[in-house]
């Protein structure tokens, strides 16, 4: 094979993503399917990953390769790229197989210096032209390849608008950018110690290598590490010939979307900025027009446009994100990709293009980001409450949602209120990519400037994260940390609300309510039930989580914690006395308080699930938790419980553990009390019991005992509940049909599975737990190292967040496998909280579990990823 | 196969055990060997358990089988079981296939009546004896069948011999033990409101029925549960002719031991007493002769006993106790079986034995019980402050070993003190079996009555505790809880030292100093090189440790805990400020404080190891448990890092954790403060350096990361410490070869041991940990738990003290195996405690470990279990 590394836009086409990067590809199956691309070539991947192979230089032979391609290009356009009168002028942007918003590295109007500027200038008949591509040119290459703080150029520019009373750039003349060029230089000698290049092959040579360097900046990294992107060789680098859009007013560049990305609608959807270049409209630097001006302003381009989105979205069977420059009334498209969406406008997409006949529904299924429905299931603002809010001022709705906060006005800051578990709200002029791990951590984000498609509403839109953008009526301070509005001044860490869907900002924060799904969720819904194999339940400890876990079409109840009951005003106090006891009898009276109530409660769940599965936990955690800690309520209980405040403290303090975590819990405590297990079983009888002679209901309560390590625990507790069980029966003269079976969440059991499953009839993995003891980290107490581990890339992923398939991962398989060795249809379900995240649901698929079970907003959630994980798994 | 219940003693033979219980086995065999038994027969085990599954109830097959032996019994002795004028009398004793001190249910003189007592005075011309046979009779079946408190006729024996004025039951009259008949019979009418049965048969089934009731008796069962038998079918009976030691100064009864138990001696070793009957010897309720006495008082006996037991002895191949009754100059022996004894005994014995050509090597190292060892590997009273300590008393030696404690005068005040971290010392009239789970948490035991072979003599022995028995001297009166001696009185909770190798009782707690251990302890040793093939290493935190571990001949150090060496006075302080620093330079001269002292620490270890293997592990624990927690201490380190108290509160506060045990320790904190093991990696190799060119030794440190659950963790803190090696080998201008290896002590690292191994030079099994985070048990907070466990069954042994080979163990083998698939000669090593108990070492034997690791005293143990590992294994 011949070492190829750069690749003609017409060598290459879409599939070859992996080596020419996503952009790359495009800009060749655009170029493929004669749509108006300017020509160019992208140096593949490939070259990127020896380039660190070869310790960052550029060796003689890709030199050699550029040096070709370039005299193509130059016969292409019919320019020189060292030309004095008319030079062929070069964007050179990165472009990874994956799009990265950590690694915004592009330059535009590489090839101008102080004597091409001045034939450019000629050529064009446009002086203002010519200098304001230079200054752009010098400003983006100091930025990117020499990395000189924007600041220096942002107030030179700043500096020249005030001087001339103007508002916008685009108001300067040639002259006022002939001046700023003069200092943009001079910044550019102070900061390196050296002169401007004026050698354009150095230029180029400069930017690729400080592209093909981006692929390993910090922002970068930690993109990939967020994504668990880790086989990729690296960037490619895109040099095309410049097509320019700020050559007046016939000129512009624009975004836009073949659909619309925050609802889906199928509408030519979009931003442009007249007299502009490149990253202006990304950037958010000036406020953009809405696309269907453009229609009026240029209905010849518009037309173009619309006909190119239909091909391209045809094409690639996906809403595309097009990037496009007018050069004097002619339509250049600069890139095309799949367009970012929010999840409503990614189910809408989805299904249309299905009922379009473009797509099957397993594509359609695919397409959606299970992750991202997120955002379609979080509550949004209470509308009563939102009426009476203080309405702050009005912003773009670039990502729907709501959230409230205290206001930070750095990543770090917002970094920071998060490790102490603060909520918070990221507000910046405007985001950059440096922001993206405080827009992660954050509640949501605002911005004072940037539209639709700026970086801080694309990356918010791709996370699910809330974000106002444009907020031009709130002045951001962020040296001084204070945002000034319309009739005062807000300070860091003051509270604020965004409603991401209608562009508000409140003042304080305002009650949340639950969201409504739409139409085309329930299509979506019906899809899913037709296309996955596992169900997916729902952990809910009241009526309330129950219903709410209904609306998202959870199939059942994997796990009620049945301690969250006890917490419940009225009965805390039963409960506490109960723990306390000191003998049986203070104990059974204490537990015949709690009993009715105990009832009531799965009475009233039985009543929301009716014949579903209700899968019911006996206690599991330690009894200290229960204890009161403020001195008050000590004081009440010693009162209640006639005993003086030293003998309590000292019995609260014996229920105290060194490692409650490993301590006195789950199936321990029904060892040791067996009374309580008894009446929670006798509620759980009594209450189904009920519940079938009501509702003349087929009620089968599945009873779990937690933390079970060996099969003998659970013959002795087991023998226990029945016993009592039995009691019910004789007493009411009825029985109804019931299943015991038992978490898996402690090493040992994963590995005893055969024998366990012997008695149970059936397992449920606690993979939070079985992570814990697994691994050895405690929740409570990992965070800290973890993050560490993260950032000294030693761990991909959380180990909570996502299963560890190669450890944990083989004692749930190991589970199973043995569970079923002695009943081979055992029923196996996971309710830790794996089962809602969908790289571990697509794991738990392949194991052939028959059910997940999680946080009812995380339902459809999980249920997509299990149609995903089914459709992949076939 | 018929159903055969029943077993003449003439139809049996020593393997016959598990069948006929190890009394009644021998019985036969000694009969099949003609030796002078009297005749009898045994209901075998399964009759036991066929009585429990028939509700405790004797069935009529067994019944007719008991009668139809009865009646061969009746013709071989020529007496009549129901006659009134020479009936033939019975002993009915359990006997179980392993001995059970929990269980000790006699009943002699069975058949006597209110008629047959008269035949049996004329009969015998000896009213005494009969009467004291009724008597007896009495006394026995009131206790162990009706289960009537036995101080109701010991009051009535003691009120007698008061009245009439005599120290001994031998000197009462017939006239007074008829009286004494009377008054028993009565208690027996109270206590149970029914006449003392009078018909033989009744009484037999009774009797039986008792004796297979004790089987499930609760101190048998905690017995069983102590000891880990599961397996036996039940206890048999053995039903045998009555041979009378009682009827006057030429009968008599006796224990015989073919060597001496004590210290192993190839001498007849025994006690007898004239005119008494079974018990009163094994029950020390006087105290007996030396056995030499016998050899006087009646020779032929004597020489008889003394065939006997050579006879025996060769036999068994082994040392025999012997029970033997002589009736009017005429021997019998009643029972034997293989002596308990000392450790020291053991050993003389088994090397003694193969050194006659009795026994292989091999069979002497399996005669010896490893556990055994302790006593002779741990301290003894220092010769000087025994010396100036005040005596109290002198009993007998019963039970080598040395103690200290305060007294308690029950088991239940024992177990109470024991509870509570006091060591104590139970102090009794005498022991019965009621105080086994007492005798187990004392210190050492002391009984005022009661021989060698007393109870508390044998049963202590057994345990390896300290005790001295029949220390007439002291007046114990256990309802005052006080023991009077001359000069002074004792209370409870008064502490007292016991010197159980001489049988001195001191006042006070007394220095201990080290055992030194014979010359065939050391022949021991050798056997053991020879004979073993897994290494044992010591855990030795010091240099003092490393010595001891050195005398008890221990193949290198397993483990050093290096955080033991910052407790030290001096360095805490520096320490803490290291933990405590904020910044990198403060942690940095902190560092460098501690580095001189950490080297010292190791070319001190190193020089007391020599060339032999040394492992050092880095530090472990959470920094929390370094911190003060006196406020003196903690003003002290304020003002040390002139910190306000509050501030250094806050630092201390931040480092407290939920579970500490799954938080931020081990290699996680040279993850995040690879300084900390730089600089303990710097002083291990500085030291290494030094003493290469000190001693020219081809030193090899072993450096040991704990807590790894992911080969990258590894991957990670190796190059750190790699790093920090070159740069010493470089300033120094020399090396050495080195080991980095694991702990493995994760389940997660178990199940990754094959990628774990790859970067690994040697794998060590944290077996604690494995086992807390493996079962999810805190060793700080399970204990209440599982005790509970083990009452209820659930638990047979306690996972901390014997590793559980069916889950943990699975860990285990599956880490070895991995590793070995990776590496396939990978040294692997044990450090946690279970490589100091014999039965895990047994497992690790068999998956094939190098060596095991434990501390000092458990060397010897940990060695002569290997060895027996290695012949069980071929």
């Amino acid at each position: 094979m011949t070492e190829k590394y750069v690749y003609n836009f017409n060598e290459g086409k879409k599939e070859m993503k992996e080596l020419l990067g996503g952009k790359g590809a495009n800009l060749a199956e655009m170029t493929k399917i004669a749509l108006p691309v300017p020509s160019g070539f992208t140096l593949t991947t490939e070259s990127c990953n020896r380039f660190f192979v070869e310790d960052q230089v550029i060796w003689t032979g890709l030199e050699m390769e550029i040096n070709d391609h370039l005299k193509e290009l130059e016969q292409s356009t019919g320019k020189k790229f060292s030309d004095m009168e008319n030079p062929l002028l070069l964007s050179v942007r990165s472009g990874a197989a994956h799009s990265m918003p950590g690694m915004m590295d592009t330059v535009l109007n590489l090839g101008l210096n102080d004597h091409s500027v001045i034939g450019l200038a000629k050529a064009t008949s446009n002086e203002r032209f010519a200098y304001d591509s230079y200054r752009r040119f010098i400003q983006m290459f100091s930025d990117v390849v020499m990395e000189i703080p924007k600041i220096h150029f942002e107030s030179i520019l700043e500096e020249a608008k005030r001087k001339q009373g103007v508002a916008l750039d685009k108001e300067l003349d040639g002259n006022d950018l002939k001046e700023i060029v003069k200092k943009y230089k001079e910044v550019y000698l102070q900061e390196t110690g050296e002169d401007f290049p004026q050698e354009p092959m150095v230029q180029l040579i400069l930017a690729i290598k400080a592209v093909f360097a981006s692929w390993n900046n910090p922002r970068a990294v930690f993109y990939r590490e967020m994504h668990g992107i880790s086989k990729l060789n690296g960037t490619a680098v895109n040099v095309q010939a410049m097509v320019f859009g700020n050559k007046g007013e016939s000129s512009g560049t624009g975004v836009a979307f073949t659909r619309n990305p925050g609802n889906g609608e199928k509408k030519l959807f979009g931003e442009f900025l007249l007299n502009a270049q490149g990253e202006d409209v990304v950037a958010g630097v000036r406020t953009p027009n809405e696309l269907a001006e453009l229609k009026d302003l240029m209905p010849k381009v518009y037309q173009q446009l619309e006909i190119a989105a239909k091909n391209l979205e045809s094409h690639y069977k996906d809403m595309q994100d097009i990037e496009f420059t007018i050069e004097n009334g002619e339509l250049f498209l600069l890139q095309t990709r799949n367009g970012k969406r929010t999840a409503h406008a990614a189910i809408t997409i989805a299904v249309d293009l299905h009922e379009e006949g473009k797509i099957t529904k397993e594509e359609a299924l695919l397409r959606i980001d299970p992750q991202q429905l997120n955002q379609l299931l979080h509550p949004n603002f209470d509308e009563k409450a939102a009426a009476q809010a203080t309405v702050l001022a009005k912003g773009l709705a670039a990502s729907p949602g709501a959230a409230s906060g205290r206001i930070y006005f750095t990543a770090e800051a917002v970094e920071a209120a998060y490790e102490k578990g603060i909520k918070s709200i990221l507000v910046r002029q405007e985001t950059s990519p440096e922001d993206i791990s405080g827009m992660v951590k954050s509640e949501g984000i605002l911005t004072a400037r940037g539209g639709m498609t700026s970086h801080a509403a694309v990356v918010a839109r791709g996370m699910g994260k809330c974000c106002i953008a444009g907020c031009t009526e709130m002045k951001v301070n962020e040296e001084e940390k204070i945002v000034k509005y319309k009739g005062g001044v807000l300070s860091e860490g003051d509270v604020i609300s965004l409603d991401g869907t209608t562009g508000t900002v409140y003042l304080g924060e305002i009650e949340k309510s639950k969201p409504t799904l739409g139409g085309k969720f329930t299509k979506l819904m019906e899809w899913i039930d037709e296309t996955k194999t596992m169900a997916v339940r729902a952990n809910a400890d009241t009526p309330e989580d129950a219903k709410q876990a209904l609306e998202f079409y959870a199939e059942g109840i994997g796990l009620i914690r049945t301690e969250h009951m006890f917490f419940k005003e009225g009965r805390i106090s039963s409960f506490r006395r109960m723990i306390l006891a000191e003998t049986v009898e203070e104990r059974a009276k204490a537990l015949n308080e709690i009993l009715p109530m105990q009832k009531n409660d799965f009475y009233q769940i039985y009543e929301v699930m009716g014949e579903l599965p209700v899968t019911i936990r006996l206690l599991d955690p330690p009894l200290h938790e229960f204890m009161p800690v403020k001195e008050e309520e000590i004081r009440q209980l010693a009162e209640t419980m006639s005993l003086s405040l030293e003998e309590l403290n000292g019995r609260i303090n014996e229920l105290h553990e060194v490692n409650p975590m490993l301590g006195h819990r789950g199936v321990r405590l029904g060892i040791t009390y067996p009374e309580i297990s008894r009446m929670q079983v006798r509620a759980i009888m009594e209450a189904a019991l009920e519940h079938k002679s009501d509702k003349n209901s087929d009620i089968q309560p599945e009873i779990m005992i937690p933390l079970i390590s060996d099969v003998k625990e659970l013959s002795y507790i087991k023998a226990e509940i029945e016993d009592e069980i039995q009691k019910v029966f004789i007493e009411k003269g009825k029985s109804l049909a019931y299943h015991i079976g038992t978490m898996i969440e402690v090493p040992r059991a994963a590995l005893t599975a055969d024998k366990i499953a012997e008695e149970a009839d059936f397992f449920s993995f606690g993979t939070n737990d079985l992570t814990q003891m697994g691994f050895g980290f405690s929740r409570d107490d990992s965070g800290g190292f973890i993050s560490e581990y993260m950032n000294k890339n030693i761990f991909e992923n959380g180990p909570f967040d996502t299963i560890d398939q190669e450890g944990i991962g083989q004692l749930v398989e190991m589970a199973v496998e043995r569970g079923r060795i002695t009943k081979p249809n055992f029923k196996i379900g996971i309710c830790g909280e794996h089962g809602g995240d969908p790289a571990s649901i697509e794991f738990f698929q392949r194991l052939g579990i028959n059910y997940v079970s999680c946080s009812p907003f995380r339902v459809p959630i999980a249920r997509l990823a299990a149609a995903q994980a089914a459709i992949n798994d076939r």
